[in-house]
């Protein structure tokens, strides 16, 4: 039997989603607890490998068992064995064909930006602190020429171990509340450190260093140097991963 | 001189507010980084001590001064000396007659419970998670009962220390929005626990053990054995203080 799991956590203490050669992987901590529940071995695939101190309220992963336990089962057992800063969300069986990663339509990110003169204790693990008064309108016109499907080598870590630099960004807006800045975005996937990369470039608009239409300039350019410096990731949180409807994972997070 | 200080604070790693015995308390880690700003000793007062665990919006504190800083040199000398779980949101040069604890007309706590079936990871440190369905429609009637003069001695911690046992509820609310239940209350003043207290009696009218009038009948009897458990702390958080508005106190937390 296949599962699928939405997982939520705090990054902070994590070095990232994937098992690490140093530090700890959120995902070792979540298979220790499914072979607890499972009782066998159990390797898990997941819709989006964050990195060290990126979030999660929608991170979908799936897993193969050979033991029989109903959704809520799954749920509450995970749950148990799980420390506090993961959690399961909701759990359903699903189709052999499907794969957290591979069926993923698109990936839906937020990064959340606390723009005033003094930090937030209350905030200090979720948002990043920016004092400088950013333009936000003009953040928002630049992002714009990001969307569609590009090259986005300009935006990519060196290290990205990604056969092919193009994706393709359906959405994408950033939006001022009182002192919070948030910007969504949707893509069909996305290269190492791209959110962040894009964040830190759009900042540079913000603060009035260029205008909006250096991002076009940016992007075509290829080159990563020309963009601005990669947004710190605590400010990062994978919201949602995006399925076709036949697959049955939930669309909206609720009660099992 | 005579300073006041709008302060935030995650209080999941303090022993509370007050100087400890053990433990660690907030006025600890806000008087060692006045005395790195000030150049003296300094002594502060708080307008609501705040129990283990409990968080803080709006607490606000006064302390004197010979130091001549403006409001803003206040404000950023002093964070750079706090930790990244406490923060200063405002400083304000009062009058000699100013007392945070005394000038303080009322005080704005709110509580905040997550009512589902599966823990959250990222909120785990600012909600209580109650996974039994609650009825918050009776548990808003209920509420009701508490507004307006009484002798709370029911909601009473055991150790509280104040020589009356009378407070006035001005106003208190309990809304559902989603899986999310927030209390909202405002008292000239409260005894120790009574915020938790109230809760946790609550709590067992909107589980369907007691019907909303027993509030009632707690609140009368003056037996704090009566009333249910204390609700733990980490869901509860001083929002705001109300001063006169001769004291020149911000109403709203904004940018200096």
């Amino acid at each position: 039997m296949r599962i699928a799991l939405g997982i939520e956590y705090d990054g902070t203490a994590y070095n990232g989603w994937q098992r690490q050669n140093f530090g700890l992987g959120v995902q070792e901590i979540i298979e220790r607890a499914l072979v607890k529940v499972a009782d066998h071995e159990v390797e898990t695939f997941c819709a989006g490998r964050t990195d060290a101190g990126v979030h999660a309220t929608g991170q979908v992963i799936h897993f193969d068992t050979s033991s029989e336990r109903q959704n809520r089962g799954w749920l509450l057992g995970v749950n148990s064995y799980l420390p506090d800063d993961i959690s399961v969300r909701w759990a359903r069986h699903v189709g052999e064909n499907f794969h957290a990663r591979f069926s993923a339509i698109s990936r839906n990110y937020s990064y959340l930006i606390l723009n005033r003169l003094e930090r937030s204790a209350i905030y200090r693990n979720c948002a990043w602190w920016v004092h400088k008064p950013l333009k936000v309108k003009d953040m928002n016109i630049a992002s714009q020429y990001l969307l569609g499907e590009h090259d986005f080598s300009a935006f990519r870590a060196a290290g990205c171990g990604a056969n092919s630099s193009v994706r393709k960004i359906m959405k994408i807006s950033i939006e001022r509340e009182g002192d919070w800045i948030k910007l969504n975005v949707t893509a069909n996937a996305f290269l190492q450190h791209m959110v962040r990369n894009i964040v830190g470039t759009l900042i540079t608009v913000g603060e009035g260093n260029k205008s909006a239409d250096w991002l076009k300039d940016i992007l075509n350019s290829g080159d990563r140097k020309k963009a601005g410096v990669a947004a710190p990731p605590h400010g990062l949180t994978l919201v949602s991963v995006d399925y076709p409807s036949s697959a049955g994972i939930p669309i909206f997070i609720e009660d099992d």
